[in-house]
């Protein structure tokens, strides 16, 4: 495009999050945080009624709420002020027919993980995306919380050596009980394996920690052997997620990813071990970052402290000790999309080939747990 | 006013918080969260370049970018789609000339505290902005946090019985060195009495603690003794004070507010021990709340866990384990804001009593410390 | 026995523990705490001077000090004031010979752990301590932590409901580098199949973290999948263990145990999650045992807080707040000893039933991580 | 003495610590730990009947056993066996008489703080002991963590420059009801003044926290102001003091110490910031240590962790991650004492001066109470 895109803000589209959708608010918030996006248009829900009331509490124009993701793929592309990014929160198995929709159109795209809900799906997307030449932003929001980002770079940079071993677990517990047979509209989808795909726990939240766990070692994955479990009676799919991790140069590791881990909010941990030293990151404490090396004191590097090793100046908005959060990582996803989106060089976006090795591990589970936990190698 | 508040955006202008400024860019943050004001002018500097070109950055039309903050009054005063709320980030000094000004047009205020430079000019303030009928908000921002409101809660609930001892602390080392004799903009204004009054790191930190005390407990404070010193050479102002408190009705307690506290981040905690239990809130880490009954074991109750005593269902936007922080709380005092402006009854905002009460607290600190720590009885 | 037992202190023999020993030490140590025994006999060597030199540093009469066990077992059975116990703290492979040494002359026994270097050879053991009726003592030491004891009858109790995830691990990474080529004697011996048996991390503390596990769920392992690693060049043994649990009933869980985790001290730590909420304990934390129920605060419980639920009014020495640690654990088995030497009922000791388990835990590894990781039944 | 010191235990009587005595409980276990005492004599109550039936529990002798403590000083004296060294864990007003008796006789002491209930009375102690060139420690117990003696090593090598702020605590909650009305013991000679002296809180654990703040800061007390609060009905002393200090050389500091706290256990804190780095120590954690330097990571210094700066390899037994602590703590003075009782030259123990410290303390924190809170210098 020839428009200067320095200053002005980038006009956003939204699949899904009608009201009542946690994770299409994170995305507006997220959108909003750094004022760099203004939400002009969505296709908030699959029912009419809902999707322009909640346009209408969004300050969406009526005649830019859309019941129908294809018809708002097709009418923005022909406005002259039509979106430049559509971001899709919807259930798993519309990600990769919305963005489809929207890429064939030229619009670029933020989607929610995981990509799709199998890998040949998610590698159409992706061939579909590049050759177009779009922008697509996969929300790994926990690749935006500043520690992590120092963890890759205290990695990278040799800080702990050559890393030996992984652990890496995500665990929840608000699916311990049935809910999702008793209405509750975010635990229905989830379990549905129509809706959700293949996968339950493994996707929604496994795929999360075997991002971070790449993410901040840069170690790519040999092969898996992995057992999945569903404790509630009547669920249809995996609540609970154990995989042994073999990577590529000889490290060991273990994922464990679970939704009916009692008494557990949104427990996100990392540990890596190096042949000299170690980090570990705990999501719900974020602003923390603690390095050791062995038969020296524990440091706990902040966000923010200016001396710290591996410290990224950019990567946050206020002084330490004024904590940042979750929304405030996931806003830097879409800060750095818009730096992608004006030109800038260099900005790394977790994104397509996050999708497809997310899917390939996805798929390596399933299949070793259907082998008797059998070693596996992912697809890719 | 005729119009319907229900839904539209609050229109706001802003004053200070230009380049570089911390304050302006968090009130900003905190305004966009929840999508409820649009900043569409502003006097950002006093510099005129400055002040247009920090407009500029924040997509200010650049006929509402002032240089001047009474022009600003009387042209916003006149537009029909003038600001209805101004926020005030200026050195404190400017608190309450700009107050007024805009007071004078009939334009609400969300000012920083502390909300003057003495009790006098305070009270001429606050008889104005009453007599005008207008909205002010003094943006203590801590009492956003949604564990301070539960800790409130639980106090005004009986659920630590009668307090009797308050232990309150905001340590920050930021001032350790004699920064703002070289060059440091933000600490060369909080440390030169005519910008900043008569008080340094009392007026500048000890105020929240002051407020976050009396916000939690309910308490009113009988009298102090108090003493401060400054421990960098040369410098014109406090940077560390202790104070011993009396409040009506027995309890004791101690504040600490310093920063020159080598190591210290942002260290602003609240203790409240009263006859059956006590609450601990810690501002590094918001999420939680310690709630420790005598012989039990010690509660950490959490944001967004719902069964919690004292428990608030609307003081939150994500779930628990997803972590919010210090512009979610900020976020939080403009939410009850536009509440309160859109007509909602019963919304409470810090304003114009937590000003006095704050200055009233100043005086009488300054006031013991000059007459050799006796104790003395704040003037409200 | 016809004597008095009541009150007299237990005589008590060591074989191990020369100079420089730490377990040797903490045996001793835990021994004297509660004043229930006397050391006054010992084959602290298999050097003669560095035994005699020992034994004088302990006080040891030189008429009762040894460099040899087998002679100590006759001679101490010979004498009317002989050892009427013997604790062992040798090299794995000593423990069966010399506690049958000692069982042979109707000596009790205190071993430390692993029980032997097979299950073979921990069999022929168990079967003659039985038959000769004596109390025998397997120093799994962390099993006496009062907050571990409390997380057990907690779990007996159903405060967690049915146990469904088990989460255990014990890192280390004092073997991270090779420091057995390099004259480090607790670590020659460790990594020598000779002296350790088979075993290298996982007898050394795998076996600590499997009983720790089942001590405190009550579970019976139904099978294993493991996988064993060495990531030090030049080592005999493993250094790391990676193990899939599936327990009886349903359970499952993950077992980790690395001696080459830089920047671990001593980190043993258990995670249980039943139907109704989970328990958490660390060891370098041991006053404290974490117990959350899904959408309540967590409950943070402390030794000697009265009124916990599952509290054990016997198990500790001191106030709480005064910190207990690893040598009051140590001492509470040997406090337990002495009870059932002085022939309190009811009193249960980790034993041969614990060691023969650890055994088969051990092999069922060793055999599951020769085969690929398969499924393994532990033979018992 | 002619006499080989170098190996022989040192024989020990106490005077108090009966049955349910927790402090003669811990002076005791304290003893055993490193196996250098053997307690050998007792006039564990002035009731005779308890004091025999104390003394048969813990293997004393009967002829050893007394029920009255001049008794016990004369008889020990004249035994070729008696005793090395008294430990004295009376209530305070028996601690002068008692030390005065041993001391006459020659005998070494070793007494529980405060060491008097008036200046005067210490004064006239500490001259007779000097007199007769004898040992006395003054069980300050909680300058005997490693970690305590690792922060007064970083502060005289200057790691955190000088100190300018000055923060300690001691907070317990267990006579938050007036428990010494209701027949506990321990409550009710501490509320006496007959047996505890003029000071409540103030003494018993008042001058544990002023003595742990100038034994890490090395600084001498310039002035203090204080207030005495009594928050239980019916109480004669204190239970809550807050005392404002000023350190020569331009130090300042809070001290406060309350028990009615509610929720505390034994909280026991300080902090320590100086012009380039600040400590933190925590009682309840005590195998930590927090030194924090400007826009630098926070270190964790572990106990055992032998690259720490400021290390002490002496100061501890078992290796890190093994917690330490109370009774190790209290074992750490007995051990001091016996090094010095050998002969070791530069052994420093809390004695004397310690006591006079903190007597002169008490009476200041009194006279400042009693004089509206005016400045007040110690009397040394």
């Amino acid at each position: 495009m020839s428009e200067d895109r320095s200053t002005r803000r980038i006009r956003l589209g939204m699949v899904g999050g009608g009201e009542g959708s946690f994770i299409g608010a994170a995305h507006r918030a997220a959108a909003r945080l750094d004022d760099q996006f203004e939400l002009v248009a969505g296709a908030l829900s699959s029912t009419p009624g809902r999707a322009h009331a909640s346009a209408a509490g969004l300050h969406i124009a009526h005649d830019r709420s859309y019941a129908d993701y294809a018809e708002m793929a097709r009418a923005e592309a022909r406005r002259s002020d039509g979106i430049d990014a559509v971001a899709i929160v919807t259930p798993n198995h519309l990600h990769v027919p919305v963005a489809l929709a929207f890429a064939e159109q030229g619009i670029h795209v933020i989607c929610d993980k995981p990509i799709a809900t199998s890998l040949a799906e998610a590698e159409a997307l992706a061939q579909r995306v590049r050759e177009r030449g779009l922008l697509f932003l996969l929300t790994h929001t926990y690749s935006g919380y500043p520690m992590v980002r120092q963890a890759r770079e205290l990695v990278a940079q040799g800080a702990i050596g050559e890393v030996r071993i992984v652990q890496v677990e995500y665990v929840q517990d608000w699916l311990g009980e049935p809910i999702e047979q008793q209405g509750h509209k975010q635990a229905a989808w989830r379990n549905d394996p129509r809706q959700a795909g293949p996968a339950g726990a493994l996707g929604d939240i496994g795929t999360h920690a075997y991002h971070l766990a790449g993410y901040v070692t840069g170690l790519k994955l040999h092969e898996l052997a992995a057992e999945l479990s569903t404790f509630v009676p009547g669920r249809a799919l995996d609540d609970h997620v154990q995989v042994m991790l073999r990577y590529e140069g000889g490290a060991r590791g273990l994922l464990w990813a679970s939704q009916v881990a009692s008494g557990s909010r949104n427990g996100l941990r990392l540990r890596v071990y190096g042949s000299t030293g170690s980090l570990q990151f705990d999501q719900e404490r974020p602003e923390e970052l603690w390095l050791t090396r062995p038969g020296q004191p524990s440091q706990c590097l902040y966000r923010g402290v200016p001396s710290a090793p591996g410290g990224l100046a950019q990567a946050h908005r206020i002084p330490a000790g004024h904590p940042e959060g979750y929304l405030e990582a996931f806003a830097q996803l879409y800060r750095d999309f818009a730096r992608a989106w004006r030109g800038e060089a260099g900005v790394q976006l977790p994104g397509l080939d996050d999708g497809l090795d997310g899917m390939a591990f996805v798929e390596a589970v399933l299949r070793s747990h259907r082998e008797g936990m059998r070693w596996v190698r992912p697809a890719r």
